[in-house]
């Protein structure tokens, strides 16, 4: 059973902690304090925000948009004489991006591979997003140096994100929760979300070493927030859903809780510390992007019928104040856990939620002005897979498969997801699976940027090894990428 | 250049710090202070202590000498009435192990798989072992409860030893370096020493974080030492040294350096500790188990030109008192430093590399007792690999080649190493080479016990494929199991 809110509507005169105070953020104006918001306008509606969100959107489906008719166009070309040179040219002015030689020549033996062309320039299309440096933050979504003070104010040291590789949960952090960059300490999604409980452990050890180094600890008891996220599809739940779940939600929302749990208490039998991390469960309907948080109870247990429903809020909310719009809000996230709305202990976590929630009406509010209400490609569009270390840079709804994974050889199930789900469209188009293998390295550590290269070669190998395998065509189109730091991506011969 | 020590023989009545107090270790006898002691009785030696050892070696040697008889027996009686059930019992009566039914089944059109049979009962042997839990304590290593003491009194909290997977280094622990199993806190062994420098680091993280979790830091300034163990032969140094460094000790320490250096400027960068971290590196001569410290100068720094050779030590400590052949390690430590005798920077750190060499002068004189100077097998006589985590329960010089690995992925040039050593010398009679995954796992971490079997079988998985593929004959024989904290070995199906 999920809380849809019984609104008292109580007053208030203090605003709540999750006020946005960024560029585009502060909706604190009259104007939108309006009793009964036209369609598009709820009152916790951030149009600036979500404008600036839009354009963005926009522009990376611009760029994407331009790949096909840009090869398509040059192939009938390519047995004119001086046609390498010239299909570079086009391609450079049309996509910015610069085209391998090799892959431009064309005899009457050996014609152009218009496939290979065509992903190398899905991933070129890419790399350039990802080297354009799109300013997360000026979307509007800074708090600016905030982000840190916000976090500790919730009771959290460092929040950790582990959603679900689906496409379509791309644009999570900057769209559907709209939380600032900073906020979020780590970004690792699964198939499924179905995470290691070890390897997560370790991140955690890596993140409270750091913390008491800093001597965080001594000043304020904070904890390690993980956040699971799942999801389901409203519109069409029996196929559209978590492919890696069978598209059935419950099942998926079932084993991420449990993973959850199995993390709780892993870090509490090694270390001994109750307080020392938090968890979280949300799950995102893929449709129309309103989320569903499972706030924790009074002694942080988690449920999976206890939970806030965003789409039910948002019709709970949309005719009233603002103020009382949040009120609502406060008062359903305090009723789910259990808890009056004034409860010290349970704060900084309901806090939270209400931010998340809040937030996310905004996101939803969106999508219904400008999709009628929920997206028309409710299924599968990603445009390519990016296998190893996760890149948050080009984030956006539907573009990219995350598969995070160290080898193939454990993540195969991962990659196979997302394999499955590209194929389907990119064959019924006669299209290779455009795959970026990504490695990240810390240029702190000695040695690690050859070892990176290493292993994103081990990794472009075993992908081709598994796939070539399974089924010789199409073929994947494979390009591996390491990164140090936020520094620029560089090619692996 | 090796520092063959200037022995200037001053006299000292306080003992030093490395002195033995277990049971067979208290060496204080007068008897063994003679100035020109005979052969075998380096005035150093431990003659209880090596017998223990002796005593086990044979005790491992007897039970692996045991299997191929026990299976040639039986083979030509395969097709006789009763066979299956009569086997069985042989084989439990002469190896003390239960062979599946399904393997003793022989019809005049699928006889005996001898080879299998074979390679199972070395496992069996081997887990039999394991089971049987030799103490090693027992056998005089055992400082009892002063080992963490003693290793605190040399300014270190923990203790790691990363040797080379080559089955010459499988007694390092017990039997070249003859410290108490638990002075060394983690033991992960890869072709030539080769260890991961971002695994390293996790696992620095994961003890300093325990180290503070229990408030020692406050207490006692002390330092991870990570030792690196390489190794070479003295005999032939061109065809029998490491196999993984192309039989060249120059290359095997010059790597082996490298790793270390940024193993600590890793630590270093990223927690901003100077103090944290202590590296040492260790060469070991695998025909005579004797080792080279590279002790470090005042600053820490390590060289591959500054060593202490023990068949050096032991030719210049064997004729005289075993208080002028202790003088003489501690000067020659201190004189390989670059430091006074009496430094009290340097002084944890000369106290421990005097410990070890002292020990090893022990077990030089062992192996020259026993072997005549150095061993027969100077070559490669494994009997199996163990892959996965290691194992220590069995330690025993060329018994077991130990990968360790996470995946056939990223660890397939470590099993190369072992494959290639094995297949020698099991394809020339015929034999499979017998392979043991192993996966530890941690009980209090809930859901482990699952992911360790997935992790065996994959492993197992990966393991046929990537050599039934190489080269079809003979396959290897690869059984897996898993192993909670120091429980039983759990065969995984």
């Amino acid at each position: 059973m999920t809380y849809a809110v019984a609104p008292p509507w109580r007053k208030s005169s203090t605003l709540a902690p999750w006020e946005r105070r960024g560029r585009y953020a502060t909706l604190e104006a009259d104007s939108y304090v309006t009793p009964a918001a036209p369609a598009g306008s709820h009152p916790l509606a951030e149009p600036a925000l979500s404008a600036a969100l839009r354009a963005r959107a926009e522009a990376i489906e611009v760029a994407f948009g331009a790949v096909e008719p840009a090869v398509r166009g040059i192939v009938p070309r390519q047995f004119e004489p001086g046609f390498a040179q010239s299909a570079c040219e086009e391609l450079r002015a049309a996509l910015g991006i610069d085209v391998p030689p090799a892959m431009l020549r064309a005899t009457w033996t050996s014609p152009l591979d218009a496939r290979a062309l065509y992903a190398r320039s899905v991933l070129g299309t890419f790399c350039r997003l990802v080297e354009r440096g799109f300013d997360r933050n000026l979307a509007g979504l800074a708090e600016g140096d905030d982000a840190e003070a916000l976090v500790h104010r919730w009771g959290f040291h460092a929040v950790d994100v582990t959603p679900c590789a689906d496409g379509r949960l791309g644009g999570l952090v900057d769209y559907i929760l709209r939380v600032p960059p900073a906020l979020v300490a780590s970004r690792t999604p699964y198939a499924g979300a179905m995470f290691d409980v070890e390897e997560a452990l370790r991140a955690w050890e890596t993140a409270e070493l750091r913390r008491r180094e800093e001597g965080r600890s001594a000043v304020v008891p904070a904890r390690y927030l993980k956040i699971g996220v799942y999801h389901f599809s409203s519109v069409d739940p029996a196929h559209a859903g978590c492919a890696a779940h069978g598209s059935d939600a419950v099942r998926a929302a079932t084993a991420l809780l449990e993973r959850l749990q199995q993390f709780e208490e892993a870090v509490r039998r090694l270390h001994g510390s109750v307080a020392a991390v938090a968890t979280l469960l949300v799950g995102v309907d893929t449709d129309t992007d309103a989320i569903r948080v499972h706030v924790p109870d009074a002694s942080g247990r988690l449920s999976l019928e206890r939970a806030v429903d965003n789409a039910a809020l948002y019709e709970a909310t949309k005719n009233v104040s603002r103020e009382a719009a949040k009120e609502i809000v406060r008062d359903a996230v305090a009723a789910c856990a259990g808890v009056s709305a004034n409860d010290a202990a349970t704060e900084g976590m309901r806090w939270f939620c209400g931010y998340l929630l809040k937030n996310n009406l905004g996101q939803v509010d969106a999508v219904r002005a400008w999709h009628g209400g929920s997206y028309a490609d409710r299924g599968h569009t990603e445009r390519l897979i990016v296998a190893g270390d996760p890149m948050e840079d080009v984030a956006l709804r539907n573009l990219a498969f995350q598969a995070q994974l160290t080898t193939v050889e454990e993540g195969a199930a991962d990659l196979d997801v997302g394999m499955k789900i590209l194929r389907e469209r990119h064959e019924a188009q006669d299209l290779c699976v455009p795959v970026l293998v990504h490695v990240r390295y810390d240029r702190q550590i000695p040695g690690a940027h050859l070892r990176a290269e290493a292993r994103a070669r081990r990794l472009r190998e075993a992908i081709f090894a598994r796939y070539a395998r399974i089924e010789p065509f199409p073929d994947p189109y494979v390009e591996a990428f390491v990164r140090g730091g936020e520094g620029a991506l560089e090619a692996v011969a």
